[in-house]
């Protein structure tokens, strides 16, 4: 379990292995906190540890260990930006984590650096279904050149996402050339992956119906849908759904990114269309960069998460002010009584968050 | 066309109707602001043309328009409430203005008072469609027992929601008991109407994969399907649409309010189906009083409605504020050039905010 920071200095080593951490994937203990200068440099360096600890900064919710985080991050932000993001999502039992093994494994092959990243708020306390994942994608784990990281814990979608958003970051600035961000094919997650990511990858099982069931958006969303598990007595199967789901993209209006979603089977047993799907996107980066849609895409992505993080530290501010704690129980309890509108309790709350100097701490 | 509240007084006498504003729904001009308690005796006195200048403030954006709204709105909700807020959705096509007229004068020759209210933020310069809607609603406008207002103007569907909602408020103080709050089935604005009504009807043309095209959550949301245009050599169609709809809902799970969705045929030119909708309506309200439902889903939205309006007022005083105003554009571009975080940016913008005394005017 990936460890997450602690009130009091832990009497580790830095670097050596801790008992029961064999995955060096895992992010170890240290005896003292590090520096801004020293995290920069060993994430620049590409030490997965120091990435990972780094990245557990990002997902604390100390303020000291906020704030070093986000000092390391706008260090970091000069060397990012220069990685391939792949969204990847699909429901349980389209063998993700299996895919994501058969591709990675491709990529790295290739002289890539993968990190698979994760986001999953269905599961907050258990860092998400990733970690299940990640026992399974032991092999990709193994390797020096991916980084492989559960979904954050969080109490809500928009905290998770942000999180993911400045691990992602980290990731490139420590060499990642290209990222994965995972998601479970259910509800708003994909929204928030589309938001960060380059290319959107949807993988569906073979025959059935699952276009039916999928969301409209999500379909909409994907730049790619990979049929997967074509393999044995399920290929004719795989091969069905492809043309249908083919034909089905067909009644969707052409892409801003003048990309044209393909439908691919693929097995990530026998490794049959593994290959074809990573040309696939580069045949999109291709497009995208050449008519300009990839730079503009980043930056639309940029703008946006502005405005999200504005809203965000807004609320947050807001409602650990301690007018504003004192006060909004008794507020949303004469709302529903109505004996005052939402309006005025609203106007009220924010007069006394507005009427105190500086940050509520 | 209603009229803005306009910032120098004008020189009409109250209540003499002005040339060209024939429709006794349409608010008059006024020589003088009223007080207070003049906007509250005039709307508890069920006088349309006060009840609509009263929504007119609402929706003013200038400020001494909005704070003798509030005032007014505060003045209003205890004896808000009474009334059976139904949402009604349907695509252009369905003949969703000649149904909301049937319905209506269904509903008035039974004694009751209606108001009908819309939400359409895909218009918001031109009042939305209901203003079309209300040359064809002319035998119900013409009634005094109803009060037809069209979509406020607005640039976000947040802001036309919350305005449509304090409208509710007013409308049931002037002793509306029935409220249609109208849209259009596109996008989210049918999330914005079932927030704020207890029953939720779809309106579907027949003898089409209507469903097909609609989104699942709309279909979820709604408590009573009806298959409109049932008349002529459309009546077959129109049944064996219905059949369909059934066996579609079977496959829905059961709702929290215990109600279970019913699919009808009516015609708005026959009359055929629609007292039997508000014999369903009335239903509704007996199992959903009966349980608890009704009154704990107001309850839920009042304070899904507080939260709403905490999120727009504290962004509102934000994005207002003179240091945030000055300094938001070059952040926005340092973020897009990679020099600085989002994060990073938005607590930059977060302490300008923060600094200053008071609300910023």
């Amino acid at each position: 379990m990936p460890q997450r920071p602690k009130k009091t200095a832990l009497e580790v080593k830095p670097g050596v292995p801790q008992p029961g951490s064999l995955n060096p994937n895992m992010p170890r203990l240290q005896r003292r906190q590090l520096t801004v200068e020293e995290y920069v440099a060993g994430i620049r360096q590409g030490r997965r540890s120091v990435l990972g600890q780094a990245i557990t900064l990002i997902e604390s919710t100390r303020p000291d260990h906020q704030a070093l985080a986000q000092e390391i991050i706008g260090r970091c932000l000069p060397h990012s930006g220069r990685s391939m993001r792949i969204g990847i999502t699909g429901s349980p039992g389209t063998g993700k984590s299996t895919f994501i093994e058969a591709f990675g494994l491709h990529l790295l092959n290739r002289g890539h650096r993968l990190a698979v990243l994760a986001i999953d708020p269905s599961s907050p306390l258990s860092h998400g279904s990733i970690l299940g994942d990640k026992t399974r994608m032991e092999k990709l784990a193994a390797r020096e050149e991916s980084f492989i990281r559960p979904s954050p814990a969080g109490d809500s979608l928009g905290g998770v996402a942000r999180k993911t958003r400045e691990a992602i970051i980290l990731c490139e600035a420590a060499g990642y050339d290209t990222i994965i961000i995972e998601t479970v094919g259910v509800g708003q997650s994909e929204t928030a992956v589309h938001s960060m990511t380059d290319f959107f990858l949807l993988l569906l099982p073979g025959g059935g119906d699952e276009l039916q069931g999928m969301k409209r958006g999500i379909v909409e969303m994907a730049d790619l849908i990979a049929v997967n598990k074509a393999d044995g007595e399920r290929l004719p199967l795989a091969r069905k759904s492809r043309q249908e789901y083919r034909n089905a993209l067909h009644l969707f209006p052409p892409k801003e990114s003048g990309w044209t979603p393909t439908v691919e089977v693929c097995s990530a047993t026998t490794g049959m269309g593994i290959p074809e799907i990573w040309e696939h996107i580069l045949a999109f980066r291709q497009t995208a960069s050449g008519n300009g849609y990839f730079e503009n895409r980043r930056r639309k992505q940029a703008r946006y998460w502005l405005f999200e993080t504005i809203d965000n530290q807004l609320r947050e501010a807001f409602f650990r002010h301690p007018a504003v704690r004192e006060k909004l129980k008794s507020m949303e309890e004469m709302v529903l009584a109505g004996r005052k509108s939402s309006f005025q309790a609203a106007e009220e709350l924010l007069a006394l968050f507005l009427q105190k100097d500086g940050l509520a701490s």
